[in-house]
């Protein structure tokens, strides 16, 4: 396998790498329906013969099907999810837009009157939710040969996802980290602040906006309230302080840092996917595991004030009253909720004991 | 004294309550340059003969010349700041839009070519600091026949105020509560938010924008930024849990709570002060209380993660090493930085015996 791969210029090559899986169309838990849903996909590694190590990564609002790039702490060749020992497969929700259908997927051109640029689906994109892209998982899997999964892993809206497995029984192990089984008030006026900012962008357009010509300085906004939320105090003061930009003195670095991450995402997100995916997840409830006999990891990050230890400790304890096998640890570390993306040591080596565990 | 000016009401009566003081021009710290100043305020009670018992209450960003309104929990007859023993003065800040000079002040309409509606200053209003929120009150002071403060107070931005006033030696005693000595990072990059919610609504113009035609959707989108920040998880979980709207149960109750502030603060507040007063709370910085003999209470709450403790008890040593007598309090309520605001038992306590002290 290439090393070049784990680099950090992974993320940008997720483009080239991915395949699309067409799994037919979908009833939605919701009411909804689309007729033909396709779902973007990676994998690394080999399907043992008895089809027993088959790992499902699953990722957070802006990840995509490459956890070897945004996850690099956690997966690749001799990691923790090791790609030299499972069959690790990445794919991009239903509802996002790295190649899976979502609202920005494309109408064919051909059901538009007046021959224009091709339309996005928009506000014709019905409503998710977390049981949906779990679904479109399943099926997904069931098309590449996997009748079960040995590990459903993932942290923050990856972690409601892997939860969802273990709920459903369908997988043997949940690792789930900086996540929840509920959003709490906070979490979901965070969500909705992002998605305040997008509807008062006049590109919005009820979702309906032309191809490159979406909120994109609603989105930014969004995506720079989200920022917010991903450090905790001590971080921002680490990272930035009070410090000026060099080249901009009036500027404060954190300033630049908020303007420059806001501005870069529009460049690979998608507007409507924001509003889906987040409303997807401030709707997730998981309030039983009862009937589960998933195996579970539970981690969390004292620093995490978006996601925080005590919803952890609520769904460690709600596996625990289902009568499954479960091992938590709150995480002494001061990044805050991005944590569970940067701690290759501590939280690796947990992950790496507990899979070890028969 | 009508009591009913003490109700609920009160902040609302504030538009016909206020007078305007005429300062002159004024030269600012970053180099601009007004040449006509107004600071709009109310006073309640009666100034001493030895003119020894003036309280300058100053307000939080969005407040205004109405402390027996926005703060009646500790403003009023018999209240901890006594009315009826103190010559209280409320005046709204050099930048606000209720009252005072700021980016929403009108041009003289022959200023204008064309003969359209007012124009405001818009971006002619200069960059302004919390030293020249303070040098116009010093203004007003005088022009009011006070020599010296007995007592500067506020939260928050107004606790900012009440330093400087104390950093000039220009008080006898500063109480502050809920505030800082400088923002962190992470307060600066939530006024960053907000002032990019407004930069991103086409309708800001610079800040050039026509009376009555100002970026609401962006002013409203920053104000529900700022309102995530009012509170801790515990009082978001306590007010809104996962609640839906009675009338609308497609919404959750934190949702809509969050369009009603954001809509209600356009009818009220103007986006140009907005982004002028975050920006100098964001510029300020006490780095040294040497010279000054003012007495200190520095409050804190337990639950402000705006504002956190660790601010406040690091302003109290400040004053320690220059030698001020400083009382400290963190007060344990779990109501996040709205507490400043509605605690009307503790701090209120707190202030009235720190007062009765010799």
């Amino acid at each position: 396998m290439d090393e070049r791969l784990f680099s950090e210029d992974a993320s940008h090559r997720a483009d080239e790498t991915w395949q699309i899986m067409p799994i037919g169309p979908m009833d939605l838990e919701l009411g909804g329906h689309l007729p033909a849903v396709e779902i973007a996909y990676e994998t690394w590694g080999t399907l043992s013969a008895a089809g027993d190590n088959a790992v499902l990564v699953c990722h957070a609002l802006s990840g995509d099907s490459h956890p070897v790039g945004w996850w690099s702490a956690l997966v690749g060749p001799g990691k923790a999810i090791d790609t030299d020992r499972y069959f690790v497969i990445g794919s991009n929700v239903l509802g996002g837009c790295r190649g899976s259908t979502g609202p920005g997927s494309l109408l064919s051109s051909a059901a538009r009157p007046g021959g224009q640029s091709p339309l996005r689906l928009g506000s014709a994109f019905p409503k998710i939710t977390v049981g949906d892209m779990v679904t479109a998982q399943q099926r997904l899997l069931a098309a590449l040969g996997i009748e079960r999964l040995w590990l459903a892993c993932g942290g923050s809206m990856g972690g409601m996802q892997a939860l969802e497995w273990a709920r459903r029984d369908a997988c043997d192990r949940a690792w789930i980290t900086a996540s929840a089984p509920a959003h709490n008030a906070m979490q979901i006026a965070f969500n909705e602040v992002a998605r305040q900012a997008i509807f008062a962008d006049p590109a919005w357009q009820g979702g309906d906006y032309e191809v490159g010509a979406g909120p994109d300085r609603g989105l930014a906004v969004a995506r720079m309230a989200g920022h917010l939320s991903y450090l905790s105090e001590a971080a921002f003061e680490a990272k930035f302080g009070r410090r000026r930009q060099q080249d901009a003195p009036e500027l404060f670095q954190v300033e630049s840092y908020l303007r420059y991450q806001g501005k870069k995402f529009t460049t690979r997100f998608d507007a409507g996917s924001l509003v889906a995916l987040t409303e997807a997840i401030d709707r997730y409830e998981c309030v039983s595991l009862a009937g589960s006999r998933t195996r579970f990891l539970v981690t969390s990050f004292s620093s995490d004030w978006l996601y925080p230890p005590h919803q952890s400790r609520a769904l460690a304890q709600m596996a625990r009253e289902a009568g499954c096998p479960v091992e938590d640890h709150d995480i002494d570390l001061p990044y805050g909720h991005d944590a569970f993306l940067l701690d290759d040591q501590i939280q690796a080596g947990l992950v790496r004991d507990w899979l070890a565990r028969p």
